[in-house]
């Protein structure tokens, strides 16, 4: 069995969504061994920082939440598949080659696995590549981006996917991984209500 | 494929520590839908909030850290033991019957598991226990407390299992989960130099 760690690690210096400052995490040491018997930490965060996923409650008012969530949704077969080609946008048509079927969940690998630094051109989903997985049916979308859409005033490619109980993981790191078929494990920590929560995402090879 | 689900659920008024108020996580609600499209929420936590693993560094400077671990670790075989028999404190022999073995990953299942409020009088682990797994050489173990010790001043519970590289998990919920052997998978959070994370621990049964 080989692991693949496809997650990023929290620090106050990751990249962050539009860097912007307020989605920097804070991690400070509120314990330590100058005047204690051990360190303890407290770590402040946006929940869509880093590896993360989305449940419908980020963009559909009313929606599900991640301790709503069937944990089998996130431990299965899921397919990585090469977007590294792709400039700019992932449309319909750069899927239809793939096959994809009902019930897969399907990881992006595309050049933003290249870079830790957050770039403001970074590659997404547009609104057709989303309708096109939403009638496939698939159960995950997986992307190396920490939004799957840029700069769409209609939030189109959340709506979709949301709306059709697609569920989203954002910020993964593929760099290592070839594409192919793997085991994923991206199960969110158990936050009550929350419209998404940090994942350890990470693939299992056979 | 059958999962159980053993993590907590973060809230802002789930069991912490000693029940002290700095322990209680905070979430708070960054964006919704009144003026903005999407809903987002900022989580504080102390990283012994829930269910977490706990690494070397909590109680060894310069130990281990968290970004540090090998994930295969925490992606294994193990035992639930049932010790729901154990009034307060679990010795080594209460451990002896069990017949534990080198590299092996044991999650306590005590009476903690039986209630969702803190309790002073929690179940743990006294030190002649800790050195007993010790000396068996075990890869990891688990318990359903916060805390896997509880009012030793010399921390000798802690320093033995972390001093022995053995990793150790506290807040598992064991109930619903009849003694027995499963998959575990209780990945952390991947925290940049962190002494502990939370985790999502599941068991899985075939």
């Amino acid at each position: 069995m080989k692991i693949h760690d496809i997650s990023m690690t929290v620090h106050s210096d990751m990249q962050v969504y539009k860097s912007r400052q307020e989605m920097r995490p804070e991690l400070k040491i509120t314990r330590d061994f100058d005047d204690s018997a051990a360190r303890e930490t407290t770590l402040c965060m946006n929940l869509h920082t880093g590896t993360h996923m989305d449940m419908p409650l980020h963009f559909i008012p009313g929606g599900a939440t991640v301790d709503q969530l069937d944990l089998s949704r996130l431990v299965t077969a899921c397919r990585v598949i090469d977007l590294t080609g792709v400039d700019l946008v992932i449309h319909a048509e750069d899927l239809m080659p793939f096959d994809i079927r009902e019930g897969e969940t399907i990881l992006f690998k595309t050049r933003n696995s290249l870079s830790e630094d957050f770039d403001f051109e970074f590659v997404y989903l547009a609104t057709d590549g989303a309708e096109f997985l939403a009638a496939k049916g698939i159960n995950c979308v997986g992307t190396d981006s920490l939004g799957i859409e840029r700069a769409q005033s209609d939030h189109g490619t959340h709506k979709t996917l949301l709306g059709a109980d697609i569920i989203i993981i954002e910020g993964l790191r593929l760099k290592d991984v070839p594409q192919g078929r793997y085991e994923l494990c991206a199960v969110p920590i158990k936050i009550a209500g929350a419209e998404a929560a940090p994942v350890r995402a990470f693939l299992i090879e056979r």
